[in-house]
């Protein structure tokens, strides 16, 4: 609970827009709306003009009780619309592909199933500029984006590895593997990591802290791999996983 | 800074005693102090004896201003002195190796060289427990111990996981290698852990965010190990980074 209010404090900070003038305008100029909030039962020309914006550009929109808009307020004068900002500008898929490609490697991508803390988000981002990836994927909804926590917690690397948002992260295995690129799943269910081949073009897929990897996600995936688990609970730290898998995969790169 | 006070909270919450007589009967009680606070200048009597069993049961003392005493204070009535409780009880090395001995594996241990922040000393005693290490230890100074959020951190694991204490980290390896366990510890200028024979008993060094592993205690390590980084930056997060070794130690265990 603490975490997430510390969590809605620095947003609040850091990258949230008040006010039917002030969101248009991020609209108008391009800016990536992470997140529309509206007043329940607001529907003047203005505000649906707003919600018809965010739908197009597939923002997710929620409506909330005016209360909830109170507490996010910093000015007071909300006017029954508040927008969250991308604290960092996203990239688009083709980016990672191509930063592949200019170095001349096989694509190597993170892809993340709905992680939702800002910290590890931001260290597993730090791990995929560490291990060489070549940049990151995550779904636009039920997961956390780009804010201020999880910039700090990636240590700067969130300047140098691209991250791109999409719509459906099966959809877009389905796209990638058209390509080429494997993908593996991490699952305590799976076969232990050191027993598959991981070299190649290659996604790596981590699930939620505490859920895993989604169905629907996990099905789209060619491999799934689990890390020997010997202790008194059943899973690691989201980012310790990933950051683990990584260097499974940066070793057979090596040593193969 | 916040994420500090974060933490400053949770213990004034859960593990500070407060007063001269309560903090007289934890000690008489053997509950384990982790650090006296004095208000600097006090030297009466009851002050004095408090100051004398800390010395005696190796518990740093803090002097600080009497502001600083108001601010942690719960209860308003510190009377000059505010003692922090350990959230949880530490083991003692000999637990750790008797641990090993009970499931007739080479002892693994991780040694954490001043390690602050809590939520990485949870997250990295998760991992150990995971990876079936025996236990970890932590040095008593200039580190974070068993507090409330690094229990949380360790999602559960604490309770089963020995954590010992010492005084003197360099001391402690040096005699755990008169009983045959050799020491790898983290560092950049290592080499690349894939090439190092890290099987049989072995102590895993892990540094301080940031700094990485002092000289004293490096210099008592038998190898250095690294990770390989592609990366633009420096190092990983202390808690992956210490995964990451792990599972090498746990790969060579297993593939030997």
């Amino acid at each position: 609970m603490r975490a997430e209010n510390e969590e809605r404090n620095e947003e609040r900070n850091e990258s949230i827009l008040e006010g039917r003038n002030a969101i248009r305008e991020a609209f108008r100029a391009g800016q990536t709306v992470e997140r529309l909030y509206v007043q329940d039962g607001l529907r003047d020309g203005p505000v649906t003009d707003l919600v018809a914006r965010a739908r197009r550009a597939d923002v997710p929109v929620d409506f909330v009780q005016k209360q909830r808009l109170d507490q996010m307020s910093q000015t007071g004068r909300h006017q029954g619309v508040i927008a969250q900002i991308a604290a960092y500008q996203y990239a688009q898929v083709e980016d990672i592909l191509e930063k592949a490609r200019q170095k001349g490697e096989d694509p190597f991508i993170f892809l993340l199933d709905e992680i939702v803390d800002p910290h590890n988000l931001g260290a597993i981002i730090r791990t995929a500029n560490l291990c060489g990836a070549h940049g990151v994927i995550i779904p636009k909804r039920r997961a956390v984006g780009l804010t201020a926590v999880a910039a700090k917690a990636s240590a700067g690397t969130v300047s140098y590895t691209p991250v791109a948002r999409v719509n459906n992260l099966a959809q877009t295995i389905e796209e990638l593997k058209k390509q080429g690129i494997w993908f593996v799943c991490a699952d305590m269910d799976g076969e232990v990591m050191y027993n598959l081949n991981l070299t190649g073009p290659i996604g790596l897929v981590i699930g939620a802290e505490g859920k895993g990897v989604g169905r629907l996600v996990r099905e789209k995936c060619d491999f799934t791999a689990s890390i020997p688990m010997k202790g008194d609970i059943d899973s690691l730290n989201a980012s310790v996983a990933a950051g683990v898998l990584a260097y499974e995969i940066v070793r057979q790169k090596v040593q193969n």
